[in-house]
């Protein structure tokens, strides 16, 4: 249930086609749907402007299939599902409509994402290896509406790549800086832009790097301000919050 | 130097007033001051919206009130001064104007923070012992002309409380959740608005607390989207993303 | 041995029929049977009113039914096997009577668990994910003869999902809450309830949830009373515990 | 606001000589008390079944007395102040009636700990340098109306100290074990007793013991069942919860 | 080369048959051998009296075949071969004279163990799963001529196992202990007996047990005297110093 | 109670001239003193060959000399006080006859240590800062009767100044070796010798030392075979446990 | 583009047959190749004097051979690829000519490493598992134009294997020590030579080895002068740094 | 006594004015200086180039000042004594010549530094806090004969500081580059120079930077090539190592 069918309801009351009562049920039947395994909240889109995504990880493909279905037939036209494996993917994709974007592990239910013109929201990544995650927040950004600038593999080791791109930087409404192993590019992002930085460390490196705390506490460290951070690989929050704030 | 001395400059430029090397020279000259121990970023302003700030931690009183100095003599009206000790900030005061907030060891030397009505900053703590981190956070956001509302020893342990409070924050354009302990309020808080909340972790507790890592951890764990985390005790940079974000 | 088995005994004593020697002898006899690998304590069901439970993480499918076979020998009805894995299962079924739990694997072996209306238990959990755990802990309050009720997927992030079923909460005697990632249920749940909260932190997650760790420490310092933990995803304990508080 | 006070508002609605409307905004009035720095929780002895406590760490003495001076105006005849330093003491005794168990670091407030026959709650310390913290488990579980009985310095490596009080803790309901150093107190009496075992690690002990987390570490993984665990050196939670136990 | 072959030289010099000059560079020859990726040293049976142990892991089943057949050739009668896989232990079985412990992973090249009746070192468990280790700890002893009596599945939830057992540790000169989970054991025995004892953690557990570090800590802080700590898992470094000790 | 008095006792069961319950009462009565915050261990003597030591951190000079008082008075000819702050020497001191060693902050109380022959422990220090650790394993060594020679300042990044020592070395029946740092020089030694070394990491260093963490693990890694090892900082552990193993 | 290259184009600037303008246009164009997944650094060479390294993982075959061509293409004449399992070795060569080191897990693209005699960098290990981080180290020196001596299992437990080889350490211009479990390998040659030593942590080990921060720490902390430490199994990092040095 | 004095001892040798024997015990007798708590080590100037350190932390003043006076006296023109508190400086000052440097805690006993015109050392920091152990880093590098530059205050937030200051860094023969919280400077610098940078972890911080850590492993995990790294806050290992370099 989305904010303009709440709305519709509430319009309702308002011109009496409705009455207070009888809205009140059909508000509180729709709060969320109990699967057992599951409670669908159908008003987050009322209270956070946002449909419920699905975390793919830890669900089996039948659970996630079964939670998008529901969550499409309750009046979605579309729905986020992260941390979804292929193979989860290609049962899901005989169940209901989904496209699947393998890099990021990012499915889409219903209807694909559109091109916005909305701000910009600049996605950068320290390394090849940090693609993956970027993807994530670029691909969630994106489903919310957002435009994303993609700007991989501009690590502090060779500074005058990301310098190059400054320009790019410069017209960001917010950025997502997504590194492993050291973790520095946010602070030196940071330093150059006035607009916020998320930081998102990855897991990517070996040995101290452990498995992504390294680059989490560089970045926790920032001398730059502006810059917050996310969980470890965490490309979905990273985007969603670049696209709440874009949208401000 | 700010955005309207530089844009001062470079309309001298174009009005034919200043040949553009002598334009380049005074920016260059400008862009930085040696102290030797420390290298004043004049231009930061212009680059980042938002003046230079002074971290006391690891300065002497000296050190500090020299730095202050040289940056309100180049120009500058207001300078934010934090984790400045009282006894520094005695020592800082008999040199130049400043304002001093005990609680929240910050100092404002310069002109004193205005009342401002610019958007709505709501800066939350789960108890009482995490205020003087929140007043740092408070105080910063109103140091950059922003509105700010206080919601004081709302933690999860007492629901009603938040639940209470809740048209505050939803009203809020961005919130700063600070917690100790088990660190759970920008979990609850992030589940109840659709506005980022920027979450920071406090030293407040004792044993497994860890000195603000067992919050820490919490927070960057939310399963509440829209939330990301600064360092422990960060209030500073809680305090200035949100000004960020509010001034959108 | 259980706790009647013994009463018989020393009746028989009180009533002349049995030398207070020969009663001795038949209880030394049988404080633990010796498998090599393993003593069996036969008098724990005396001492702690609950029969032996078989950890089935790291013994062999063969050492297990061995042991269950030991056991159900020596007169238990019925017991508990945790961590059973499914192979593991199919070959100890294949020896002993078994009812197998596939989700929390757990095998009950002798007879089945029954319907119990014995105080209430409330069983939650904070996404779908940390199941699994809760219905180790669930089947184990039931396996020992308590009533449980499941509250699954109310985690903090839609505190509505919990609120709505507050009044579930109200009527427990004793309430285990699990989850993973932040950690915050049971300080929800703990602030609403005058009840003992056993909370279970789950390895869901990823990133710095460090399998748990961030859940664990989370629960330590939750700010609510009544709260005590266990280790991660011990469900089992969750559920002893529980039945212990709730026969008091 | 006691059950019993709130007992008397809901008979005079039942009674009719108070309405419905008046007894709601008389209830709504008391839920909490705003001072500012604190929100004082009136309702939580209808919620828990116990009155608020005063967690005395991070808080001044000025603010400890007031928000204490608060609640005995509310109504309650006593309150438990905890981590109260003996200077803070000191003040707080010079505005109210405080009863102050220096060991402990705890104050009562308005009327002192009466004798209690309820059940038994039995507190074991492995060491004499643990008692501070036992004391504040014993004196909580005391001032919530329960009998206590204290068994110090039993540590497992003179396990003879133990077995011989065996007969003390085959009374209990419920035993709070509190030990430092390798923690394996509540693990040696989890096996002796058929009674939920609540461990409390402290941080006795130096070098490898991390100031506790040796001891939690072991006591989260007790072999023994029934075992559950609160944060390092909270007493206050240990007592807290063995009261709840204790009373069901 | 052992004291026997090296005392032969030492004669041959010492009757005249020898140069003092021919002798050492005999011995110097011998000194040790050098493989390329390995140098195995002959002499240490002099220094240490005790042959060379090979630590099978990380080493290709080639490998360990070459050195063992180098070492064999040079005059030892016997080698142990620990973290043995038992797919290398069939190659190198193929290769030379091999006596393989599957549940310990140890292989004994050349003459296998003999009954010993030296001293008397008791290898206790706390479980069943500690088992694999201890038995690395036991053969190892063995393999050094020391008389090994094992005491499995005694921990201290069931304390009475373990005293109906003293009499056992009361004849030992030395004892080593092994225990995974709250790695208690030690410090229990460790208060009965009058020898030293070797602790050995095991990776036993889950959760919080952190592969062994939860066992580790708790031995280290083993509130007994007369306890020492090797490393998690290494139960021939356990069984290598027991018979150093045995041996005194 | 010392072996000798129990003997006493028992030759005069045997001997007639006491009857067998008479002994049992007297074995009993003796068993432990109950000074309410510490249960004083007098058959420790018996069960262990060494009379109880006052682990004097953590407990005012009161307990400390009350304690010590009630041992003596039990016959004990002399008691070892450790961790016993100059302050709290000058107590007890004034309370009972004490022989203090401020560097190792050791007292003994009644006879003080007597010169011994008894084998050989050599205890050796990578550094000076390591010496009063170092000294507390000695002292502790010398009081039960055991002779020890003392190598300080023989660090591996100098280790010819080991070398040159190495015929001390041989001669030892066992080494305990105290390092902080890198804590390498037990392997080194290890490496050496062929009796037992008893490794004690200290918490000399800064950063990444981690307060003797570095030095810890480094010991419980060592490549040595016959390498144990205690507590950071526990000299005393190591002087008890190397006099164990010098006795058998 | 490699110095030569570059000082071609500066050449043709100065004798004329080239203007500035154009001369900063062919070095612009050629500052970094954008792949889109990675951004290949052509001036590296310039800015470095080495040229482009390819790290292997989390890259894929297709990748590596892509990035690989396109350096080649653009006058490299010979590269280094790390990390590069076999599979992706069989793949890159079938694409490109291409040198493997199995046991380093190194690639050689183009012309393969020449015999070189400037300076001379030792490699050493603790032990034979430590081989294949040595050979990253060695392989990754003499492809930068070094020779390099090699000098295996020579741990610090059997010294005299070490001292024997002394003569060849004192002939080094800088060492790398390669060590796994307590890692004081670096420690012991840092107080032998007067060179750098450079200190390369591995993997090797188990439980508290904690896949070599037991090394790294010991590393960190060594109290030998001269030696810097580098992630644990830096091989490359190691090596490259050596030729840096040995070239200075 | 240095190469020199070693030379003449030789030479006399060669030339037939002191016999070998002779020789041999001159040198003998000066390996090291047994002061009982200290061995000073009189031939580390030959091994490694560079008299011996005192490293003052854990020494008292008395043992500084003998062990100074001793190396002073066995014929070192000067020596260099870090961690030196202004207290324990001014109990030295009044024994031997000593110059202090209050900032870096350094001590010159003897000989004062001298200028040097040696290649080239940089010594960068990331902020004003940081200083201190730069100074340290850069008076010890000085102390053995090298020409420092530093550069204060160039932290990568402000990436143009450090930029404007390229030409600086370029001509460094090796740059120490020292840096607390996120510790991203050395990966920068790594970037642009092609020297050694030899990277210090500072302490510098708050929260999350856990004393240095933070910095530490950014600064082992640093993308650029060229990096090693040494302990928290040990400038004297970098300045003592970037000579070892300098000077090859």
């Amino acid at each position: 249930m989305n904010k303009n069918k709440i709305k519709e309801i509430l319009d309702s009351v308002s011109n009496g086609s409705l009455s207070a009562d009888d809205a009140l049920l059909r508000l509180k039947a729709n709060a969320y749907e109990d699967l057992g395994y599951a409670k669908i909240d159908h008003q987050r889109g009322i209270r956070q402007g946002a449909s419920e995504v699905i975390y793919g990880e830890g669900k089996t493909a039948e659970q996630i299939a079964e939670i998008a279905k529901a969550m499409l037939d309750s009046g979605e036209s579309s729905l986020l599902i992260t941390r979804l494996s292929s193979d989860s993917a290609d049962f899901v994709a005989s169940k209901i409509e989904l496209h699947y974007f393998d890099e990021a592990q990012i499915g889409i239910a219903g209807e694909n994402i559109k091109k916005s013109t909305l701000g910009n929201i600049v996605v950068a990544t320290g390394g090849t290896s940090d693609i993956p995650v970027a993807e994530e927040a670029a691909l969630t950004a994106e489903f919310y509406g957002n435009r994303v600038t993609r700007l991989y593999d501009v690590g502090v080791s060779g500074i005058h790549r990301l310098l190059d791109n400054s320009s790019l930087l410069l017209e960001a409404k917010v950025v997502v800086a997504v590194a492993g192993m050291e973790g520095a590019l946010p602070s030196v992002i940071g330093g150059l832009v006035d607009c916020p930085v998320i930081a998102v460390p990855t897991s990517v490196g070996y040995g101290a790097s452990f498995n992504g705390i390294a680059a989490l506490l560089s970045m926790l460290n920032s001398c730059a301000s502006g810059v917050t951070v996310v969980n470890i690989d965490n490309g979905f929050g990273a985007g969603y919050t670049a696209s709440m704030i874009n949208k401000i």
